[in-house]
């Protein structure tokens, strides 16, 4: 691409840094700010900066949050003795959009793959592991997608805390084996949060 | 969605403002800045608000620029005597690509079109009917998509300028009727400016 101004295509080459956002997609968002007032720009960077720069992770669960302990696990509402365990934040926002969980959450930051280099040490399970040796912990609910690394990631775990005073479970499969979690709709989530089977039961299936 | 952090809640509030990008794909992308350095985060806004804050349109051909003058206009190389005419700096850049036209350019901004409610008064076209009257034009090159839209602007800006000493042309309708400027290939680009026709004779076509 031939760009008449250095700004520009600074500002093009920045944007299609991002993942799948090329050249040309690029350009036309940059395109799409330069035709809008400079107050949206002025909103979008700051809003950007805030997000990286004081955005935290929860200390206890590890989620997003604005503050050192985060809502979910600061509220009196919510059971702290039943954890959910999930990869990511965005399975955190999908449970939360189903309303079918009452306790807390815990996000491992990923699931065990060898393949792309994730070893259990990479994810946040000794804190998890420490909350269930604390006693606190009455039940685990796995709720991490149904794929190979999934499995392998709930049975370490599950190896982890074995002998010690806990219940586990695993979210009932009425999400496709395979299946994404975060883009299953809330109806099946819901439900298969609320059909939680014991985890042990699940090996056998 | 629910959201656990106001800070994540508003970069993906103002990031899915951008044309063509849901909620889903703005916290994707958030979410891929929070996993980079800082640094990337700093690059992306300090571009965009340079960009945004300090590109200015070339005062004579109204392509974008980092300076009054644009690169092209002020070229020594370029021949200020057949000026290409244009849609947008998108259309600049294709035919720069090309490397088939060493004139320079003019930007109309759009093109008329009563059902978007753009006038010709929406476009640049008075700035470039006084430099064709001020007599240092040999040539004007429409360069417009090949739709009905870009017909009705290269047949008013024909009007405004006819009994004029100005040579017109329309690069040959190499390109598909229809296409969009921009999505040509580089080689059916730089032909169709290299056969262009006049432009009495195109409307005969
Ligand atoms: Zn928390
Ligand atoms: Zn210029």
């Amino acid at each position: 691409m031939e760009f008449s101004s250095k700004l520009l295509e600074k500002a093009v080459g920045e944007v299609s840094q991002l993942p799948g956002i090329g050249k040309r997609t690029a350009l036309r968002l940059v395109l799409h700010l330069l035709r809008q007032p400079k107050e949206q720009t002025q909103g979008l960077t700051t809003a950007l900066s805030a997000m990286r720069n004081d955005l935290k992770f929860c200390k206890s669960c590890h989620n997003l949050s604005d503050v050192d302990i985060c809502e979910i696990c600061s509220s009196v509402l919510r059971d702290k003795e039943i954890i959910c365990v999930v990869e990511d934040i965005r399975d955190v926002m999908a449970i939360e959009n189903t309303a079918s969980h009452k306790g807390i959450y815990h996000v491992l930051g990923g699931k065990i793959s060898p393949i792309d280099g994730v070893g259990p040490h990479d994810l946040n399970i000794v804190t998890l592991v420490e909350k269930v040796k604390a006693g606190h912990v009455k039940e685990l609910i796995f709720a991490l997608s149904s794929t190979m690394e999934g499995d392998t990631t709930n049975f370490y775990i599950f190896k982890q805390i074995q002998g010690l005073e806990v219940k586990t479970s695993t979210i009932a499969r009425g999400i496709s084996v395979g299946d994404e979690l975060e883009y299953a709709d809330e109806i099946t989530l819901g439900r298969s949060i609320l059909n939680r089977i014991p985890f042990e039961a699940s090996l056998k299936q």
